[in-house]
């Protein structure tokens, strides 16, 4: 069922569901504060990867749209997420959720040895995920604001195909990577080996149940395609038996999960992009003036 | 004295001056071929990598409008750069200019130890490094292009002020990773800890001599900011004793440097640009289209 009128509802400001039982469990001081908002996509990615590389944080709900003083701090454009570092003086900050998805991998790396990251002894399996990663950035992200965005039938349309193409796109690239950093390894000597050279290439891989940091990066959007897009948009994610079982490892994967609302609030919340109101937000601006996403 | 009329030049497909040099040193097969274009500023980001990074590789001019078959090979969008890597069957190959410099990267840090990033023991300082990088990617480098295809005299004003404005938010990250990393962190015993200290956040701290991730990353557009826009548009860098300073240490850097070509390359291979002559390139036709750059 396709929405046709605006009800006029407007984002939330408090996680629900699984979001909120994760919100409560991190709600103490810590080392790092995660500046979240429930709805948001990119907060999400650093969500997931805090939660997966297991390093300590504290989640704390912010309104990127009333720009408090404490966000703008970490954020000076005020968006989220940001990352506040509070064991330093004077303080440290961090914004941009591919910054953050760096620099907790390497915190990670230095304390637990975690990583979405295949090994640096593996340099052409960690290119693969970061030309999937530029895909998603630059094609797959700006591509869903579109069609989400798009007001006239055509329009509709055109992004439509755009943004399914977009995900044929990155599944070609998930292929590649299987393809060439799995399967043609030279000869793999059994399902250990084939598992161990799947490392880092996230839940695409069939050997893997691990998330990579494509799942992390994508993740959000494909879970806002799947209520979102086809709430106001009546899309389909593509279907097919890899990618179906892709999807399906990857929303039931518990550090994925525990990240996510109930899908009242992800209706509710976007429901201003979907009818396109004026000042929506940096991300809406940005996708109608046909700027680069802020 | 900017020029008003279109001449009609087109672009270059053969090196220059330094750059020749360099490309005659490097023509003998080796396991990685660099696939360039002599004009062109992505190239010149992995080529001065190249160099600085000592990994052997040959240097291999492309038509990148031709779309030869060898480059769609290695690139499928048919842009450079390309890389491929020889010693693989099946064939590897990867393409996108950062994910590229990643590779090298991580390549040399396998190998020899070189790096362009600050090491994975200061997470924060590489996080600055990528916010720096980040920045230029999103902002600087499309105002780049929006400022050189704009015609008429308003968009030029406008779109002039907005480059200058992205070099100095630019120069506000680097200032901000000399202040967070290099003077305050804690008691710096001398000359040596400073050193230290600054490893990988480039040229602009004023004790290093070494390139840095940013200084790859944008050095190629702010050197033809200095000859390009200056012909095309009046633009001046900004001036300053810091910026000054940083400028004439990148520009003179031997590993940047040595991948330049005289200045009659660039303006000739930039006319389609400056009078947004149809059909210029795939990153003109997004920047008119309003879209991220391919």
């Amino acid at each position: 069922m396709v929405s046709k009128n605006d009800s006029g509802k407007t984002y939330r400001n408090e996680c629900t569901g699984n979001a909120l039982a994760t919100v409560k469990k991190h709600s103490e001081e810590q080392d790092l504060t995660l500046f979240g908002s429930c709805f948001c996509p990119f907060v999400q990615r650093v969500w997931i990867s805090f939660e997966y590389l297991q390093i300590p944080y504290k989640y704390y709900e912010v309104d990127p749209y009333k720009k408090p003083k404490d966000l703008l701090e970490v954020s000076p454009k005020g968006l989220v997420p940001g990352l506040k570092l509070n064991n330093f003086h004077p303080p440290r900050a961090l914004n941009e959720s591919t910054v953050i998805l760096e620099y907790i991998n390497d915190l990670a790396m230095n304390t637990n040895g975690r990583s979405l990251l295949p090994p640096i002894t593996n340099p052409y399996a960690r290119a693969l995920v970061r030309l999937q990663c530029d895909h998603v950035n630059r094609s797959l992200v700006p591509s869903f604001y579109r069609y989400l965005q798009a007001q006239d039938s055509t329009a509709q349309i055109d992004q439509g195909k755009e943004f399914h193409q977009s995900i044929e796109g990155l599944v070609q690239l998930l292929d590649r990577a299987e393809n060439e950093i799995v399967r043609s390894s030279g000869p793999v000597s059994g399902e250990g080996e084939r598992k161990a050279l799947a490392v880092g290439l996230g839940l695409w891989i069939p050997e893997s149940e691990d998330l990579g940091l494509i799942d992390v990066m994508v993740g959000p959007w494909l879970h806002r395609a799947s209520n979102v897009l086809k709430h106001y948009r009546g899309f389909e994610l593509p279907r097919g038996e890899k990618f179906d079982r892709w999807i399906d490892k990857l929303f039931n994967h518990p550090n994925f999960a525990s990240t996510c609302n109930t899908e009242d609030l992800y209706l509710d919340s976007y429901e201003r992009y979907a009818f396109n109101r004026p000042n929506t937000s940096q991300v809406a601006d940005a996708v109608n003036s046909g700027r680069g996403l802020p």
